[in-house]
């Protein structure tokens, strides 16, 4: 983390001057934010549309490292993690609410940073923040963020609509933001070798733009809503693609079969797979935080999404519940496995 | 914190195994709770009614101290100090999220013991745990919950709707809460100078309770309803009556005029202040963590509160903005001062 020139300690202004000025840079665009920051509660009117509500917590040293994450960036991304989940419900987000504990290594010019990009990302996706709570910590920095989104009740899409026969499809391209992630850990382990190297990320940009500075497909569901398309069950990609495809079909009672050929990546994560010795499938399969959106569709709605630059249909749902297969370039099958990111394991 | 007798390491079950082992173990009650843990997102119809929503966040070290606070007390705390925040717009809770970071010192068994009293305080309140995210802390424990409530548009009371002339009711006692806190760290300094000390806890049961196992004032917000009783402006004492007046009275651009006298406090209360030297009335003002509900009614509805043993008419609200007073029992002037809580000065 670069420290800023300025140094404001956060005593200085105490909880109720932070949260004052932190309310002062918010401003609410959504009708339905009856009332933000400053009361016990927030008050949102939810305009006879149901709402989805989803929480995730990022604690340093775990989820991030400063050292090589920017404040800004790490804003941004909280926020849009959280919208992600929302989207996957094919709803709409339209106010988020913000839990700091902040330890006092950090000035407020860094919580400042901080803000900055969580309100970057809330301008982009039209979402208010309402309300939170600003305490300290006595080491790192915890971010808890619950967004809240609203969707029509014939909308909702679960994780368990899926029906056998089903196309699974899936947005953009996957495995980038793993391997920009490979990049950063390994320009950190050269710098601390050599504290004067210069971090090597020329011709990265695409992977590491989808590490740092992912964005969650709102895009998706407006064209879902422009096709006429209402997907039969939904997730969003945030541990990998074989996690996914795997809940998706457990949760709706079913098998799936996955092509790896039809598996949508970048030229530079297969390159910078190939640097680090990588299979590049591999990568898209367990790498995660990918945020795309992972969905299932009806054959007849085929037509669709056919052709669309946005999509790829990968597979299929099948009546063989439990059976996850991937069938490679080949056509060998092999099961399907989840290495996702665990919390608990990664140390 | 005693140590249970089986240890089960985190690891062991990983995230999705925690996560699914917290879903076995949560019931939907809330015909509002659509769907619950186990999709992206959870699910909540409105009913037609608006939605307020808070969120707090606890910190082991600075928030809360495992050697003298069970877990169990502490799950139940941290739930009901975010429903007192829902009961203080005038709504009632229905749903809550729970965020955990889990330093990897807790075995699973400490988790279902805060959990015991998570879900112990929901059934109280009439309370369904819909989501959450679970991680590992890299120290200490980090609880983050967000509650979401239910009101009638026109029962929403904030804290700025206070009139001039109005009255200034508090449910309960106060200084209870803080006085508890006192004997619980007065025990913990002898502990630790003669570790075979056993806790003198004797004849304080009423403000130890009042410390480790706060209840929030649902039967409060129940009486409004039989009453039919609109507070005009309203808040919960988390910070002290002191800063809790003041803010009612800034928010609502006026004056406060507070009785001494008036204020309830008690005996146990009072007697354990002159134990430790200290004024009971100071203790009330400014010890916080009471979460009775501080609230402004027409003088029209005097007669709603009088001799009731829930409610104290402790002042009333004034045209002098900014003029925040307390009247000592001879009659003497005061200048009101909050010295509540402040997360970042405490150390």
């Amino acid at each position: 983390m670069s420290e800023p020139s300025n140094r404001t300690e956060l005593s200085t202004l105490g909880e109720f001057g932070l949260i004052e000025r932190i309310a002062s840079r918010v401003e609410l665009s959504q009708k339905s934010s009856v009332k933000g920051i400053g009361d016990d509660a927030a008050v949102i009117d939810p305009e006879a549309l149901h709402q989805v509500i989803t929480t995730d917590m990022l604690v340093e040293g775990v989820h991030f490292d400063l050292s090589y994450v920017p404040l800004r960036h790490l804003g941004y991304k909280a926020v849009v993690v959280n919208l992600s989940d929302v989207y996957a419900m094919n709803a709409q987000p339209r106010q988020i609410t913000v839990a700091l504990a902040i330890s006092n290594r950090f000035p407020l010019e860094a919580i400042d940073e901080l803000y900055d990009g969580m309100l970057l990302a809330c301008k982009k996706y039209g979402v208010d923040i309402v309300g939170g709570d600003t305490c300290s910590s006595r080491s790192g920095l915890i971010i808890s963020i619950t967004a809240i989104g609203a969707v029509a009740k014939d909308r909702i899409t679960y994780r368990s609509g899926a029906k056998a026969g089903d196309l699974l499809v899936v947005s953009g391209d996957l495995g980038g933001a793993y391997m920009g992630l490979q990049i950063l850990e390994r320009e950190k382990a050269v710098f601390q070798g050599t504290p004067n190297a210069q971090p090597d990320l020329s011709g990265h940009d695409y992977i590491l733009e989808r590490q740092l500075k992912p964005e969650a497909r709102k895009d998706v569901i407006d064209m879902f809503q422009e096709l006429k398309l209402q997907p039969t069950a939904m997730i969003d990609i945030s541990d990998g693609l074989a996690s996914e495809a795997m809940h998706l079909a457990h949760k709706s009672g079913l098998g799936v079969k996955l092509y790896e050929e039809k598996i949508p990546m970048d030229p530079t994560t297969i390159g910078t797979a190939r640097e680090f010795n990588l299979d590049p499938t591999m990568c898209a399969l367990n790498g995660g935080e990918d945020y795309e959106l992972l969905f299932t569709i009806a054959q007849s709605d085929f037509e669709k999404v056919k052709g669309s630059p946005h999509f790829s249909v990968i597979g299929h749902m099948t009546d063989n519940a439990g059976g996850y297969q991937l069938i490679d370039r080949q056509g060998g099958q092999h099961e399907l496995k989840a290495q996702g990111w665990d919390a608990f394991l990664k140390k």
